[in-house]
């Protein structure tokens, strides 16, 4: 049985973690920290956990933590940054789901994130955990930085499209919706029911912190810069990314449908739907999947594809839990076997 | 490997079944009959269990169902009284859904529902399906009547006050809550999204279906008739009831905390929360869980009780699996661990 | 023109008196304070006021405020209570949409709000704004207390009954349900969207703030002291209150439709719904409107009255501005003729 | 005072029109028509509209629709176009909300909606009803044709690009979100909260309705022949309209921000937010308006704006009677004063 400790239990990929983790077949959760919550049984704050978690959390502390298999970071950035070589030096394997290790330029990550990095040194050995691209470097990697959520669905969607060379590479553009568990358990007005809810906006339209992580893997695919106009938009719903993506094909023979489906054959947790039929972000609710769908409007020049996850699961802690079944040998489907909770 | 039969398979109570038994370790759907999309696949239909559902909907078609070792029907009231008692002959065992078999008098049953009842012949033999109560007898059963999703609600949330004669009968009051889910998947423009989001509603207050099946069951277990104010109210979601229920105190002194906690602390699916923790519906939304809070407002006579469910699992399709569990032998929680998607 | 000032704007009660007095014929806001936002302007902060309101933030200032016809305090309880006194030495009218003034005994106010009150000689002086009990007080009065949005839904739901003296005062249940936007715009987690939505639970069970009030109201409108178990509910939705009220009727030959009607056929903002029709929350929302309905289930001894409220609006700034009209002799409904905005 | 006709005021759009004209200070509805509803009392069918409406929906008849000023058709398509052509005949004004005479081409017509036009005659001189754009011939027009919801959106929003010609009008890109009031009150299972709350999805993405009438109105503004990849989503939520619209800029220098302020400066209902804000659709939900934003992300070469209406108010009913105000000589803001209900 796989030992894991979580750091930062309490937000949204904390419970999630847990939740799922919880019914692993090769996994038991042993620690998990909070500093807020110290001494608070897990259960107390997330009553869906009664009869499944008989933890409380507890202080950070490196012993506990080393003692583990596997360490995942559910924390927000800026913590694991810093605590993370420490853990390293002493022996043990992370799974961060922060941003603080997806960028390889630490100057790129200081430009976005407002402050410098606290261990640039790691980034060059961090493999950014999108097991569809580097799945062979995750299965030998000390530490893995789990892709962002609205990432992962513009990186599954383009994918295919960029690696065939079939769309200009330089006009990208992402339009991108997202629940507002995205935006974590943070008490701010602007996620307040009153406030989200019953209503429908884009944000970070001039510059959001996903972009640059959305042009270095896709740039990566592509072997060659990548250029997109990403806008994010907020849904009323708790959980669901849906990502419609659009491209200039160079190409307007391809199947594309025939690509996408070849491209993901063999993937687990990538499902391509079938032709004429698109996406919806309740069927893959609570489940590790990403459901992708592609059409050419009119049969022009411009190819759409569609791409949805639950930004807590696929976009977060299913894909940090594939990351660890991943490292560790496991089954890559263990623990992950939940269906789309529909309707 | 239990042979499954569903009778009803497009409504939101058949896509449940087929979820919770894609993953339970000791079932298999062999069958599914959908008069309406004969000849489609069932995961074109819902999309969520691609993957994990290799069926296509075909007619009703007793041979093929009684060659199963148990049959659900996921019908509307009305079907199942019409073709339960051939199925029954030919030596099938039946768990049925919906209302036919519930109340064990025909003329109550004609009354409530607006026409004569087609097979009261096997009104006596049906169990009524609440594990809680009736475990052994469902354990034995041929048919099956699985309870409604609110009288499971309220019948769980008066049972440990009823049994211990702790509450005046005569005046219980049941002010009840449900998603749109409970209406189930036909086209009624009060279902639509533009009508029921967004609102909260009392609906059925001079008389609803369930009433006479919570005074029957609510009898049984008081061993004396009841009388229940039923008020049903649709809250602007899919899943989740929420009944607060009310009764008067003939002894202000009883430990009532202690009284539930006792009652259902060998039930693996009845969860009584901490005194002072209230339960809510997302809690156990997608498990087969009821969570029950209890309290006694200021201390006064009034003793108010709060039980909340997933409709469509502890008050549908996961209360079925609990019945063909026990009537099958199986472990009772097979195939039902699935935890609370929170948030 | 009426001048107008109004403490506290940045909340769910000051955006919602601005927009309804943005179009009152005979009003106009002259002076709105927060100390938070101060030299914000108001359309920046909610930018539906664009065009219909060119006002900025300011600090709270007694003079600025004496010299308005009318001063609101949109604030939280304990604020109004310490500024008030200075406000109405100086010649001041006072409409406080807060708790501070609606109980008249400061010993009850103390033990429900946890602190000493801090003008309890105004509490005699401050006349309860329910203009359906008490407009003749309100036209005269120099302080009005605005009720509060539960005891707003459950005064008018019982009052024909009581006022009859039709029903056991000694055991009224109020079970009631609110939106999220009661609760206001601070940031707590408990009212997230990823919290509150697509859920439903009961709170303050044990006690809440509001049954004092209720209790107080009732009991005025009885003339004796009532009993109410009160449990309110949170709904997943912004705007509206649904109470439905429980009692057992002395007499059951009465006709309480006719009772209903008779009582609110002369109040321009209480719509007695005919027979058999009950309320839904969102046929007032932004209206300042109640809808009633009342029904006695199977022809038994329980009434069952369901009343509907825009907490925002007849609940709070809706009832703020027709208690306005009525101290400043305009007419009842001028600026409050909002249809409810359905769908 | 206007005496209105409505032809079919059973759906959204005929219930929004009784909302904006029960206020409207120099119109008032003498007949609405409905076949299947027909002697129902409006109220009884919309309980908002209490006290504000005193008509009964009644049988189409030309004679009672002739003798008012303007008759409004807020039917499905296929309605207006088999009884218009009598009206005018007869000498009555005409609005139609539907898609009937939108396009001004019978064969891209036919094309689209699957049937022959049954008055293609008067194709030409129907008048596109957006008022931004004709306002002349608007004011003059014996029929006006009221835009869709989306096309209004992506009108406004693309506009002042295409008229200044910065923008390349051969790869334009609409990803627009609409809420679920925009398919009806139709009794269509997709639409029930059960199938389309808590989830998001494109739909039509292969062709949708709007497409010809966008790219038709687009050219006429653009002065050529546009190409547009369109995508409708489906909002969980009832009311509003987001379009992010997406161009490739032939001069990036240009002050895109001055030249959309400029542009919109006189429009009563068309309200261009400062630089750097970007539109929701609950500030505008209920009110005639369409608020934009405009961006250039990165300081690249693709510039986003975002136009948020409400897609019953800006997107049909709200707009129909701006038209109306147009057609008859009114203050174009008359009864159109509503203020967007927030929160």
């Amino acid at each position: 049985m796989v030992r894991v400790g979580i750091v930062g239990g309490t937000g949204y990929t904390g419970v999630e973690l847990l939740r799922l983790l919880a019914l692993h077949p090769d996994a038991a959760v042993e620690v998990i920290t909070s500093r807020a919550e110290q001494g608070r049984r897990v259960d107390d704050l997330y009553p869906n956990l009664r009869g499944y978690c008989d933890l409380e959390f507890r202080e950070p502390d490196v012993a506990a933590l080393v003692a583990c298999d596997i360490v995942f970071f559910a924390t927000p950035h800026n913590v694991a940054m810093n605590l993370v070589p420490e853990l390293l030096d002493a022996g043990a394997r992370v799974i961060d789901l922060s941003a603080d290790y997806r960028l390889r330029d630490a100057a790129v990550w200081s430009a976005w994130y407002g402050e410098p990095h606290a261990s640039p040194g790691l980034l060059p050995e961090a493999v950014y955990g999108l097991p569809e691209v580097r799945r062979e470097e995750i299965a030998g990697a000390r530490l893995v930085a789990c892709p962002g959520c609205y990432p992962t669905s513009v990186q599954l969607g383009f994918l295919p499209l960029l690696e065939a060379g079939l769309v200009d590479a330089g006009g990208l553009i992402a339009s991108s919706a997202s629940g507002v568990s995205g935006a974590g358990r943070q008490a701010k007005v602007a996620n307040l029911l009153s406030e989200a809810s019953d209503s429908f906006k884009a944000y970070g339209v001039a510059g959001h912190r996903h972009l640059p992580e959305i042009e270095q893997g896709l740039g990566d695919i592509a072997g060659a810069a990548v250029n997109v106009t990403f806008v994010p938009h907020l849904l009323p719903l708790i959980r669901g990314i849906h990502s419609t993506l659009f491209a200039t094909l160079n190409d307007t023979a391809a199947d594309l449908q025939a690509l996408f489906e070849a491209r993901y054959t063999r993937e687990p947790f990538v499902d391509v739907l079938p032709a004429g039929v698109y996406p919806q972000t309740r069927t893959v609710k609570g489940a590790n999947r990403c459901q992708i769908g592609v059409s050419v409007p009119q049969g022009r020049d411009t190819v759409v594809v569609m791409a949805v996850i639950d930004n807590l699961v696929k976009g977060a802690s299913g894909q940090a839990v594939q990351n660890m079944n991943i490292m560790l040998g496991l089954p890559e489907t263990a623990g992950l076997e939940q269906i789309g909770l529909l309707p």
